[in-house]
């Protein structure tokens, strides 16, 4: 009998990975966290039956939330990423030089001993300028203020814990929580599922009426449903498409080892939207 | 018990579809061509068990076929369209004024009878300037030469009738078939999926020998294996990305009525690869 595993994104309709074995299965305090062995994609992580990464996939979304911001900041220092709990975010935000501390905030500390065990490639938890807080994301950006160049917002889906970051005061705190020049970066959602367009068009409208420059982008996922999947970057100075972001993408692009995704004309097609995805941000 | 039209593209790694019932399902000459209704993308057609549209999705694969080939030519007055039998690309076609003739030449009538009953707003079959002709695209390409000024490859994936599509002599035949500043587009399916690398690079190495300019560009489809979709675009005269190919996508956007994905900055950003993407075609 072979095993399956299904996220539906509309009624009956989505994704089936076929799976090797249940790996690792924990009610947390706050949710179910599961890694499953697929059969093509490596190790796959879930959190409440949605998937979160498998190994072989994972380089999309990882690179495409940090590089897009850290290049947008004229000199990224310090960096929190809030959630982000598998590692991979912090991976890629510490391949670039200038990043002095990185504090990662993840609620839910099952899911980086599950990370740390089942996904060892996908995180950097060795590296001395990680620190690794298990707090929620929203009590943390409520106490610090003005102190970080980047805030990578890596939740998971709206619904559950991570339900409170497609707020509009959480995106106020954030704002706080950013120094001068201070620049955001969040995932939110695939724009071909009718559910996840109010949290999309809230984020997009929080985000414009804040920052100087805010802008959705796009990367194709092929484990998150539909494949598409929308991007913010919000900027307090520069925008990611001025001409001193793209000439940090085209200098700064070289130390980064070992892109799967990322490169200098994906920076700026990413800015691109189909139709269908400008008419519901309109 | 809830019915599900499942796609593999890597052991049981996939594509499920909830289905309310199946509509249609006709074993021809050539392939098993099937219609269902499905719970929140309309009704689906499948051949051999292969997704080839829903209602909902397919302007995504349509558009991105077809107006990235048409505006790359000067002034394109005859097309031919190989495959394509549910109308899509036909209609598609039709929206530029500079076409006076649309030659689409399909395998198999069944695909066609088919799409007029149960996709009736896909295509445009009643349009005058369409002629419908059932036959074997590559023996029809034989016995043209210099007669179209783009050509759409809109076959099913390298598998059955359409393998022929992915080859040398049946890309040497098209380049015949075109005249002068001839472009010719073409679908070359997902590169996530290992077993499609040998066909992608196949016609990428033929048209990189073949044409004056030749390139991939990527769209992105979610009821297609993995959402990411390649397509090629080439040209024996101005590319896809030159200055004049571009100014007629500008100008030209305004005549095509009800875009839903394609627009000019689509247009120049298609072309941007990830970086595992140039790495295939290395």
């Amino acid at each position: 009998m072979p095993l399956q595993f299904n996220e539906y994104y509309n009624e009956l309709t989505g994704l089936t990975v076929g799976i090797k074995k249940l790996l690792f299965s924990e009610q947390s305090q706050y949710q179910l966290v599961e890694v499953y062995e697929t059969d093509t994609w490596g190790n796959l992580l879930t959190i409440d039956g949605l998937v979160m990464l498998s190994e072989r996939d994972e380089f999309v979304y990882h690179e495409m939330l940090t590089h897009v911001g850290l290049f947008t900041h004229p000199h990224p220092e310090k960096v929190l990423i809030i959630g982000g709990g598998d590692g991979g975010s912090a991976r890629e935000v510490l391949r670039h030089r200038s990043v002095e501390v990185v504090d990662m905030v993840e609620i839910d500390k099952t899911v980086v001993d599950a990370s740390k065990r089942f996904l060892p490639d996908v995180g950097d938890f060795s590296n001395p300028k990680l620190n690794v807080i298990y707090e929620d994301g929203i009590k943390f950006v409520n106490r610090v203020e003005n102190q970080y160049d980047v805030i990578i917002i890596d939740g998971s889906d709206p619904v559950g814990p991570a339900a409170g970051l497609f707020e509009k005061e959480f995106h106020e705190l954030c704002y706080g929580a950013l120094k001068e020049n201070g620049v955001l970066t969040a995932q939110t959602e695939s724009p071909w599922v009718k559910s996840y367009h109010p949290g999309i068009k809230k984020v997009y409208k929080v985000l414009n009426e804040l920052y100087n420059e805010s802008y959705m982008y796009m990367c194709s996922i092929p484990l998150y449903p539909t494949g598409l999947w929308s991007m913010m970057c919000a900027s307090k100075g520069e925008g990611p498409l001025s001409e001193s972001a793209l000439n940090r993408v085209e200098k700064g692009i070289t130390e980064l080892r070992a892109l799967n995704y990322y490169n200098s004309d994906i920076h700026k097609s990413a800015f691109a939207l189909p139709e269908f995805v400008k008419n519901i941000l309109a």
